[in-house]
């Protein structure tokens, strides 16, 4: 490993798994923390329990800011697992010199988003630095979620499931982007920033049995399919004509040269799930605002096992390798 | 309030009290929140969950460094509801070219520290900045308990309890400032940082039943009385003479103009007990390392209540007051 921390290793991909693996799985080595997923399951599968830190640049998005990403991002995690978001903590890190009033809004806005989650936040605490000591204000929300489903899991993708993803795919990487950057566009792309929470409550409700759920955050879908074909020995096979791109953001791709894939999502997940309950779903996701677009995009086989296939729409096909190098740093 | 930040707002005494009782309590208000003390009680009164931010400076300090504070910090936070330190959650916001060595370092005095704890780490989150966005690396640590022992409460100090301290008081607060100052003394002082759960557990198991407990973090042991007093509406009297203060602690303070009231300290706590219980208390302290200087310091009154008391050994007396002001930032 390196002598010194580089920005890749908080990619979400390639290097940041090696990061955490050597520095943190091995000497905090326990039973709980090696399976944990988006969240660790605790108190005999009663309860996941999960952590986010948020360094999101610039604070406020198109789509959202960092107080809503602070809240999505944790109780996501909860979702995918399964679990009802229910208690979150809330960090803040805050730079000397910070306008109040922008710290008020940011509140407001997490406020609104765990409302939206059922969730309360029930501890926090504050830290104030010296300037220059923090880049404006960081977050950090813990949440613990009670699991209205045991066993979904990236390690029960099965050879035969549909692969469906919510909805088109990443506006939040393609929005921090332009925003970082200030490019123009006709139509400005926002970021997918949302609760995952009601549409995968909504599945669950009508019966839907998900063999495992991911949000494509850090890393994009690339991630996401890659640790499932790693942790269920399969090979999801994806055409790439059925993943659903927007307009705005296939176009700030082809501008600079980015996979759609290995840009990040904050509202954005996949499902794998029994073929048979393909189309339900899909119609399930399709009654939320946004998810017009959600979209069968692939099926589990056993023909590459650990990898990831993208077949293109001339018959060809290559691997979806997970992503590397810095993509952008501070996306959340 | 302010139009923007102030390092007052972090110091863990009025300002501070301030700042998150109007910009988040507000906005986030739930009954659970408000009754929260060193955590919150959740799960119908069986778990403690808690957070804390760590951006202490320098990051190895005489007696401690950063992983083991972060343990400490929220560990002892848990320990003070009566709850059994379980699970906790890690979050690394790192500095892009922070050093890998120094990491490993500060993961292993971590890992050494929860298992003073019996707890583990089961879930974390790891970003990178860019070089100038954080000052080489911040921790979060959330963490759950298990409540052996329901209803410990700052809002449960009675008059007629004893006051107790674990031990001599400020060295955590001292140890920060002369490591920052490159104040060099005949014989350096030492961060008090330590896990209180060990001796918490003995308390309890012996059959001590404490009304409250209260590790004296940033604020030091005025803020935590004070807190006591408005908790409870009643008036804890101290004497001065009967505050252990080590040569080193006493030396600094008096070099800065310091309170060894206000320092902060990182395992070092207070107990309100009933008075029949405050000799056997001590003992079972006294057994531990460090906590040789355990003392009783005086008792609960109602005569000023929601005020602290400090009485000289002259017969004459004063109120202690909540410190305000900056006070030291980054202490933790």
């Amino acid at each position: 490993m390196n002598r010194t921390i580089t920005l890749a290793q908080g990619n979400g991909g390639e290097e940041n798994r090696e990061l955490i693996s050597r520095l943190f799985f091995k000497p905090l080595a326990n039973e709980i923390l090696e399976r944990a997923e988006d969240a660790a399951v605790i108190e005999e599968g009663r309860l996941a329990f999960t952590t986010d830190s948020f360094t999101v640049s610039p604070l406020f998005f198109p789509g959202g800011d960092i107080g809503k990403l602070s809240v999505c991002g944790t109780c996501n995690d909860l979702a995918m697992m399964g679990a009802r978001p229910k208690y979150l903590t809330l960090g803040v890190i805050l730079e000397e010199g910070f306008e109040t009033q922008a710290l008020e809004r940011i509140v407001e806005s997490l406020s609104r988003e765990l409302n939206r989650n059922g969730a309360i936040v029930v501890a926090g605490d504050t830290k104030v630095v010296p300037k220059g000591s923090v880049d404006g204000v960081f977050l950090n929300t813990s949440g613990i979620g009670e699991i209205l489903v045991e066993g979904i899991s990236a390690s029960r993708v099965c050879p035969g499931d549909a692969i469906l993803v919510s909805r088109d795919i990443g506006r939040h990487g393609a929005a921090i982007f332009a925003g970082r950057e200030g490019i123009e566009l006709s139509s400005a792309v926002e970021s997918d920033c949302a609760s995952l929470w009601p549409m995968v409550e909504a599945l669950l409700k009508e019966g839907i049995t998900p063999h495992a759920m991911r949000d494509a955050t850090r890393g994009g879908v690339a991630s996401a399919l890659g640790e499932w074909a790693e942790a269920s020995g399969v090979s999801p096979e994806i055409d790439e004509g059925a993943l659903p791109v927007s307009a705005e953001v296939a176009g700030i791709c082809e501008m600079l040269g980015f996979e759609a894939t290995a840009l990040a999502n904050e509202g954005t997940f996949l499902l794998a799930l029994p073929p048979g309950e393909a189309s339900r779903a899909l119609e399930i996701l399709r009654r939320f605002e946004g998810n017009e677009s959600a979209a069968i995009i692939g099926e589990v086989t056993d023909r590459y096992p650990g990898r990831v296939v993208l077949r293109s729409s001339w018959g060809t096909s290559r691997f979806l390798e997970m992503p590397t190098g810095e993509l952008l740093p501070r996306i959340c």
